[in-house]
């Protein structure tokens, strides 16, 4: 019973599918593919505009690409102190980009519009000693598990106008986010700001394959180039470009999503109403999309291993943690076991 | 009818139903798994010494890591000066370790132990002013589809040893080359004294798997570091390493790269009857993997092209010419109409 | 009268005298002359060991070269948040090592062993997702104007040994601090656990001259490329070896950051005596160096430029702030002239 | 009697007393002074256009952050093979740009139109694969001795137009060529197509300045961060800015230099007349500035260094060579001896 994250489950079936189909005859290499063609065309419908698409097989590398081609080696990237391009890339976005990144404090993992105008302000100095602020990057959904809501990125977007830096999304669980928003996809990204996306399908339900999203093509210039020079130009890439395409066609990018959240949702609601007979325990962040964070006594989070839960522990403030992921194919059954086990450790406990 | 490239065909069918197979049930990311334990210890089988492995998606990622942990910044690396390194990774080697590439010619795409002496003698200085020798990068099969002989590595390695330089073998159709020699894997490699090898598999009939092999355990410590920062750790890696499994097991390599060796066999002698009928007309280099380089008329290039077959236009130092490559599902029925429409055309010309 | 900075003031007159001694015939070049020589084996004599020693033109430059012998591209090093490798070197430590800066608080420029074994703790994963954690760097005197005793040091060497990092000490103005302290030279370096220094001596009345001391040789081995590829290698450098040779002759370093201090101090006092006076104005900082950081009501800091005083503003956490910096040949008139301005300018406000 | 190169011999007394000068009273640090902008000026009236010039102190640096500014990290530059930027400054250039440095061959140390537009258009693909042909590096004069005439300055220039790529010029020696072409230094720089010059003027008698020279200000944007980032903005600048100032002012730079020139033209008469009688002897390049390179008989060069004459020894194609440089300060009668010298050591040999 897999709660460990949503990267070591398996693919959908109807990507499998998708990739058998695409096995047949040769193509062109490198993208010069129609499944290529057909992903760019199909994002530019969900985006309702033109877009510039690239696959790539990693969400690290579409970070760290996208990153590269908005920030220069003098430049600053702003993104929240626990982003997954902050602490759990390996310095990639720095490789890639030569870039500064500026970790920033915020509240179950979102950066605040006061925070940035902060930091802006105290870092736009003029001065050669000082790098040149350029970028943010938001993660959606967020690392704690929150989604940013269309207003919220609207007047972020407001701050880096005012300060002429552009605004990078981090999408490795965009999917996530837009079946917790409910809104057109347009309006919790370029509507509200975002320069670029990277729009994960991986953690979705792929096997490895992530798009970068341009919504405006002249920052796309030498995208291609950098792309080629990380090694991330994929040969045979049809079959990157096939899982994007069957990911993103009928919608079930949101169809899968849909049930990982609602999973979670479920998850939420039991441990809601479990965890206040539980001294020290409570949910950590507001459950907004597939990922729960749950502070627990040690003996519990032993007792639901032992019982063959996994998971990963989590740095808490005070206490222990646990981070409970639910994927495209959690099943029902899981969750209310996990929860009737939590609920006898509970019993237990008190 | 295609001849393009041997990254123009699809996916080898036992591959195909391998990654099928290991989509089952969750399994730990980024590498933790079983499949990646095994693609290990079979490549120990294979090699006949411990080795440490690592699966990554495209051949330059595997060429530019590797090269990195090689060479240091101020280091410089030799290659041909047609390598795939040198002239088709847009400087991936470069990105990725800092490093001067220094281009060395040779013919028929191999380097010669007294043009490798004559370069490292020149360039060692002991001077802060020029990079330091540090290593040298063989293709194996080569760029012009020629193969060293296991005496042709020794002879390499013995005027590396002398300067102090390591070896890397860029394998991208490694599987070609030692179907061709018909020699064990570890006589081509670290008997000869190669450090590390890019195992290329995406050509040989995989999606999208390389595997770079250190002979020297020692060489890999900051490996898996430098992978994840280049964002080549796939997270779920089982995917890659499946590919590479059913690739290495039961002989599947050398026997899908004896297949396309001997289409290209094939095609070699078909066109050693012909070309001689034809002014201007000849092979550019052995045929000793699965790529051929033919000299050629405008006009025959043209006809072939106008019957259907598929390939690249290559420069040549005269007149023009073209390279044909096959593939593990190269079919002998192609390899007869495009000898027989040849056939035709020359008669033509003639 | 110049508070601005110690790099806004010229060159002490025994530095110039050298300067035109050195100016006779022709010497070898890139550093295989006398002088060079002589500046090594007076700092082996200065700190009581073997020491290997480069001379650089710019601070920057000795940190961001220093840095990079000491942290691979995936490491990381940590230091204070205010600290000029952090905030004011345009991201060079990040352009020559491509390690991560950890920016890190603490009270008056100083950082503490808890901060650091609670980062160095937090940090050490041993998982590729992170950079490791490899040297930290510590500013003496720091960026506050404060000092760390030898104690200090020691303790902080302490928690860097049990992590296994190494420590570099930014000494841009490590003669102030020497000459604060008055311990010999190694009980506040390499016996307090220091592996690599940055010894600044423009700011302490040379021209253009700083010196990067290695207290192990082992770890200066690729230093002599980095600086040539990093271009810094003074062709003319005896120009560079002779400041640095008549800085450290006959303790004239210390001479000069003596007078400095003394000059610190002197105002230290005045201001100490006139701020209570004056509501919110106050010392930000203890005065040990070279540096004064003085809160003040805007008219009076408007009062002090009007009279003629020169000085930068600086950010403080509630109203407003300057720095005045001393140096080797502040005047005492120009002291007391700006405590007696102030004086007034009190007097007016109150 | 030294004849090893141009930055073995000190400094002009003219620029020493300019250095003396600068050092009266405090100056704002960073090149935010009277001396830096007048030296602006100063090169505006020199090249009779506006110019944007920042002050480094060595060549390398000069070179290297100039090419930053031209080419982006997946650009590739051409230069000789034997330029200085290729393999005497350890990857400087490609350190700072992340560029790939291609070599190309030509006589006496020149490129010619035809070189450059077969590499051109070779290298021209739009294939992401390849590294985008960026820009031209031109040594002037020549690591050959040779200068570059305007006419064959704009037939390059033409060249670079059509396949838009930019020019720089490494000027470490622009002084002695400018004195031996004897026109208006725009004739041998914008007019003829040069986008940066790196103006040297350490060689010329300077101790350690060199000014890069934008033609196009546009181009120098990010020049400010890029110097900084790499710890070449010197913080006492004046002591820089006062060099070139003097260096430039009166006619200096071009004194100096003929008398270098002249020097070098004396010693190539004696050669000529003496050579001719030693087989094997000769001059390999033509003398057109300050360096000679001398193919000579072992024992004539053993012999002129017994008799106490200091000088470099060169690779040559066959048998032995030496490279003879004369500086601002070379004297007379040291040419003559050497002359003398070396017809004795004729004389025993005939």
């Amino acid at each position: 019973m897999n709660f460990i994250s949503d990267n070591s489950v398996g693919v959908a079936p109807e990507i499998m599918s998708a990739l058998m189909e695409a096995n047949r005859g040769p193509s062109m290499p490198y993208g010069n593919d129609d499944w290529t063609r057909r992903v760019e065309r199909k994002l530019a419908d969900i985006f309702e505009r033109e877009v510039r698409v690239f696959p790539v097989a990693t969400g690290t590398a579409a970070n760290a690409l996208s990153i590269a081609t908005l920030v220069p080696p003098y430049g600053s990237l702003y993104a929240h102190e626990e982003a997954h391009v902050m602490v759990d890339e390996c310095g990639a976005p720095e490789f890639y980009s030569g870039a500064k990144l500026k970790p920033l404090p915020g509240a179950h993992g979102k950066l605040t519009p006061e925070v940035l105008d902060r930091a802006l302000t105290r870092d736009t100095s003029g001065d050669v000693h000082q790098v040149i602020p350029t970028a943010i990057s938001l993660t959606q959904a967020t690392e704690a598990g929150t989604v940013y809501k269309p207003a919220e990125l609207q007047a972020i977007a407001e701050v880096a106008r005012r300060h002429k830096v552009r605004l990078h999304m981090d999408g490795a669980r965009f999917a996530n986010a837009m079946a917790s928003l409910g809104v057109p996809a347009r309006q919790a990204t370029w509507e509200a700001g975002i320069d670029v996306l990277s729009l994960g399908a991986t953690k979705g339900g792929c096997m490895a394959a992530e798009a970068v999203v341009f919504f405006d093509p002249a920052l796309a210039e030498s995208f291609g180039h950098r792309r080629m020079r990380g090694g991330h130009l994929v040969s045979k890439m049809r079959f990157v470009s096939v899982q994007l395409e069957a990911y993103l066609s009928d919608g079930l990018w949101l169809k899968l999503a849909r049930h990982a959240n609602a999973m979670a949702q479920r998850l939420a609601q039991g441990l809601a109403a479990a965890l206040p007979r539980l001294p020290g325990a409570k949910l950590l962040h507001p459950v907004e999309a597939n990922e729960l964070f749950v502070q627990l006594p040690g003996g519990v989070i032993t007792g639901l291993r032992q019982a063959g839960f996994q998971f990963d522990d989590w740095p808490a403030e005070e206490g222990q943690a646990v981070r409970l992921v639910t994927a495209f194919n959690t099943e029902a059954a899981d969750v209310e076991q996990l929860l009737r086990t939590l609920g006898n450790l509970i019993g237990r406990a008190a």
